[in-house]
């Protein structure tokens, strides 16, 4: 990106001032940053209130004496002119215009209002929208959601969508994802997509950049756009609107002239970009870029309790496109010593529930299977399976939460070594039900999901899912060239 | 079935009395049927102890007197051929050996065991196993877990694997899932799973099988058995082992012989069996058969309260072998009437996020919405998607609970007139992130979630499986020829 242009899309994202036009003591965008250090560079503009907040309400954006770096417009779509020439003439920055009712609703005469606000904008001002969030970055404290977090972090989202952007924002907490910058743009009659690529793709704070949109105006610059950011940091992108009946919808949503799956795959494909099949995939998929190295090959280990289990996961690896290789001979001998036949699968998976049960000092836990498996030239990452908390539970009584405490340092010191000392990758899965009401058993679930989250290891509720996520990072890591 | 075995197998699954060999007061056998109402038939043997749960424990069965239909053992692998004998000798009619470590093993010295084992019961007893869980009954309190809840239900498994059956049997109470009969039949040296198979198909407590198999000694039965049952009712099978990999892990497994996937498919589709990818995938498929009417067609309507999910959703029905058909003019006519322009999407999927904040009698709710596009041509069952509570709860603050009430009341009266009134299939997908740790939001998650169970809705915690289960629901439907 240009020097000139960094120096404005830095301002877009850090303005110094910001005005709500439409504010309300209900809407999202003023109780939002009111909780964020924007708090004290906030002006309020709606003609029906004197005061909001305890502040002064404005008329008109032109009221107020301050500079305006960016304006927040939440008024009804006919107003939306009068209000942009209003700002434009104030000297406002960048305007996002969260009203909605322009060309996605298909009317002839608001493709026409739309294209009015085109003219409008052209030269005067940077507009992002309309019909979108805008912006969240917790650097600066924009908002569009009370409900997202104030906490820094190194994933960049860009949303044609505004759920999307409020999913992943509001999910951050759970998921343990912290976010440098997360636009939603909308219709994108100004600021577009590629803009914001070519942004994320320099900014400093963002280490992985997420993607959802639903089409694109300039299918070369957007090309051109991903093909750059892509040499610079990972790219996880959901195309909404693949399927005909699914671009229909896209074009209700967001206008968006959705174009053939084949050609938005190609597209993704030529560029590096890692394209992903639906929204939970795209969140899963951005874990494990934030601390995990990269597979140097298919080979997938997996450790579970469970021999049925470990069918069906190696059919889900082998289906995605993983593989899930036998041991070295070496592998098996040291196996042997470590984990009790009787019951157990010595092999890849390996069943070794046994091991769950043993939080020994001295050897045939499961820190030692794990450190063995590290080893193994056919394995190139783990995925290590933890469940069975309830059966746990019926067998230990009283004494879970000091084995699970236990049994957690074990696996940690294991994962941590396979990850920090050999340099494979490590994906959790501690399965929980969402819809389980044994709130014991669920606490425990979460005190093993967080204690590995406190080491960055990324963990997920399914083993679908996380082996979805393992082969994302294996997917960039093959382009890259291993 | 012919008569003889029919009255064989009932005797199989409703035993009189239980002998629980290798009784402790820690083992699952013992631990579940004391809780059952078998707990009055039963008998532990046990040489290492004189009582057990304050009465008597035999060293032998032949110690007992009392007439014994159905042996449970659990004793090491070299003492089983022993005890079978004694079994015989006692006139036990089945044994059901959870004892491991035979074939499954992949040891020279255990596959001959195991043929032992063969020889012995030959003609002389009936053997479930080795290596499975064996029965779980609610009717005749036969039971493997003490965490398999008591009610009996419409629900009948076969699963090759004890982990899946216990699975099953345990995530039932999450899943408002009831059961007639579970079987574990791990290793088939004798008892195998085209025997169930028969027995489920014409069990007249049994409405649906679903079925989780490694391999079979025998595809020209299982065939057979396959296709009298689909004529009887649904099948759902899951095949574990089909990619290469995971053949060899169902080996290491259950001994079996896994065959290539496309053999399997391939019995499957000629004998009318759906088959699903994943554990998750069979469990889900389930819910629909219980109460759902069958859909006439490939047509789709969802209803959200988001345009961003709208797209995904339609893509993620398309791709899966759904369609998502615009409505017919008469039912937008209609839809115009109630669902607000602004910010909605007047279309199929319908966003349609005013009407959840709709709760007056008149019109402009859910249940009106809901009630026109039931009656649309092109729309053949119904996707209704609840979620953004936690927004909710940022808009009504204290009223959400009342609010939440009286939208599950509509939501619950219009799709009540779908399926009961109309005739077409709802699916209910309330979302919930299994890691959620809002517990008020989780609460009022599952207030939604329990009050369509009530009525018998299938409810799932995320799009994709609702859509999936939505497809195999037509799936069948297609198969029967609507």
């Amino acid at each position: 990106m240009e020097a000139e242009k960094w120096k404005e899309f830095e301002g877009i994202f850090n303005p110094r001032s910001v005005a709500i036009i439409g504010a309300k003591t209900t809407d999202d965008f003023t109780n939002a940053m009111m909780a964020t250090k924007m708090r004290d560079h906030l002006f309020f503009v709606n003609p029906n209130y004197k005061e909001l907040y305890g502040r002064k309400c404005f008329a008109s954006v032109l009221d107020i004496e301050d500079p305006i770096d960016y304006a927040v417009i939440a008024i009804p779509a006919l107003v939306l002119p009068k209000v942009l020439k209003e700002c434009i003439e104030k000297g406002v920055k960048t305007a996002h215009a969260f009203t909605a009712g322009f060309s996605e609703t298909g009317l002839e005469e608001r493709i026409k209002l739309e294209d009015e606000v085109r003219r409008i904008v052209k030269g005067g001002i940077r507009l992002i929208g309309p019909n979108c969030m805008g912006i969240y970055c917790p650097k600066s404290g924009l908002s569009f959601s009370p409900l997202a977090p104030p906490d820094e972090g190194p994933i960049g989202v860009i949303s044609q969508s505004g759920t999307f952007a409020g999913l992943f924002s509001t999910t951050g907490k759970i998921k343990n994802l912290k976010f440098s910058k997360v636009v939603s743009y909308g219709n994108a009659i100004d600021l577009d997509c590629p803009d914001f690529i070519e942004y994320l793709a320099d900014d400093p704070e963002t280490e992985i950049i997420a993607l959802y949109m639903e089409g694109s105006r300039d299918g070369e610059r957007l090309k051109a756009a991903l093909g750059e950011a892509t040499k610079k940091k990972p790219v996880v992108a959901l195309k909404g609107g693949v399927t005909e009946h699914g671009s229909r919808a896209a074009s209700s949503h967001t206008g968006s002239l959705a174009g053939s799956p084949e050609i938005w795959s190609a597209l993704f494909n030529q560029t590096g970009v890692i394209q992903v099949e639906t929204f939970s995939e795209l969140i899963d998929a951005v874990l494990p870029f934030i601390r995990s190295p990269l597979p140097a090959g298919k080979g997938v280990s997996m450790i579970t309790s469970s021999g049925g289990l470990s069918v069906i996961e190696t059919d889900l690896c082998v289906k995605v496109g993983l593989e899930v290789p036998g041991f070295e001979d070496e592998t098996l001998n040291e196996l042997k010593r470590i984990v009790p036949a009787a019951g157990t699968i010595m092999g890849n998976p390996l069943d070794a529930w046994p091991l769950y049960y043993n939080t020994s000092d001295t050897s045939g836990t499961l820190y030692h299977a794990i450190k063995v498996i590290a080893l193994d030239r056919n394995i190139h990452s783990l995925i290590l399976h933890f469940d069975e908390l309830a059966y746990f539970r019926h067998v230990l009584g009283e004494g879970l939460e000091a084995h699970l405490k236990k049994l957690i340092d074990l696996m940690i010191d294991g994962c941590q070594y396979v990850r920090d000392e050999v340099g494979k990758p490590v994906i959790i899965c501690v399965e929980l039900d969402p819809y389980s009401e044994d709130e014991e058993d669920r606490r425990h679930h979460l005190m093993v999901k967080k204690a590995f989250e406190k080491k960055q290891f990324p963990v997920y509720a399914t083993l679908d899912a996380s082996i979805k996520a393992l082969f994302n990072l294996y997917r960039y890591a093959r382009r890259e060239g291993f």
